[in-house]
């Protein structure tokens, strides 16, 4: 997003640390990306066969935005909780993102959400080498 | 975001309106924006003059995100819902906008956030002349 | 919960308002009520006759999560964004409530859950009265 | 909440497990304790010396909202993601339990709030074992 970086940078106490912006806008995307997979799942017409692809959305989006939350702060930070906030958003998005391969040959919205999982994944796991 | 787009076009129900996929992404935005704001106006020496700004903030980030989250839902909406959540969401944008406003001359994470905020107020506008 | 009374009782400037612990909790139980129906209907063998109660279970709990934090702050409260967003719960909880009562006969927890969803739409009625 | 064991016992696929409801509440309690402590500190005369508590205030209920919203679905449950962010909530609500008891001597709200965040990291300690 186009003002994440601005928001760090005008930060009165922000030390900038690499792969920290980029971390926050994967899991905003991802959450967005979470949330519209497991309502497209829920409308196609093989829906009993998505059950586990739309409960690790589900799950995943929930843990996308509090965790993008919790970057998103910079004062006093705590980073044994950060570090498992992380760590616990980098599971659900490995998960994730394992169940929507199985479908993207033929759906296309998994496709894409696998791709946003991936992405905040692997942000999260560069973000966890630097802190 | 790259795939709000994406994810409403491979929506098997998504019906295209006008203005939705910019309100999407200005909700996430104004929720990160809000956020960030909210713990930059903590970290200021001036704290006690901010807490109104704060309030707003958090307040203003709690909505965006309850309105992102539902307006990214294609599935069986219920109109009536999401004009009442929208409208609720332009309210604290415009409230969170006109008090960043007024500490964006000394501040610039306020001015960052009331342009969110505005973006977010006008995105919520068009999209309310829409549904 | 147990909690929700003693922390506006031992808040620095809080005012006690007839009605507003019930909508606190009102909110937090509905939204644990909603996210779990969702679930429930997600594993019922006629999910396909469940979408919109899903959906609207899920929109019901992201209203109500928002609403139940922006009423737990009394600090610097801005009304017009607080009535705007229990205009938008009392809403939501009510077409929530119509849906799942339509299920209430053969599934158990669209019955609770209705339950619920009125306990939260009345509770948002009665604050909305005093604010 | 009155609701929770019923949501449960109502759900068609679930398997009751020892302190899950318990954790679930105990989730949604701390979220709301946290929420309205943050708030109280702000609004106290020496907010300067209380910015840890807020922020660490702030994590927990976001860490806890996700957690609770997690542990109340049922469905295709992934334990490696629910261990994950079981194991961050317990160190969200630890660390800030420890911030609060230091300020419970002088402020109320601390000292409850401390009480809820003590009780949701027992609660994810004994879940943990069980899962």
């Amino acid at each position: 997003m186009v003002r994440t970086e601005e928001m760090i940078r005008t930060h009165p106490r922000s030390v900038r640390r690499e792969g920290l912006i980029e971390c926050i806008d994967a899991c905003f995307e991802c959450a967005q990306t979470c949330i519209a997979c497991a309502d497209a799942c829920l409308a196609e017409s093989g829906v009993q066969s998505l059950l586990r692809c739309i409960r690790l959305n589900q799950d995943c989006a929930a843990i996308c935005q509090a965790t993008g939350e919790v970057l998103s702060r910079q004062t006093e930070t705590e980073w044994g909780v950060v570090r498992a906030q992380v760590s616990a958003c980098l599971e659900a998005c490995r998960a994730c993102a394992t169940e929507c391969e199985t479908h993207a040959g033929h759906m296309q919205h998994c496709q894409v959400c696998a791709e946003a999982c991936r992405r905040c994944e692997d942000a999260c796991r560069r973000l966890l080498a630097q802190v």
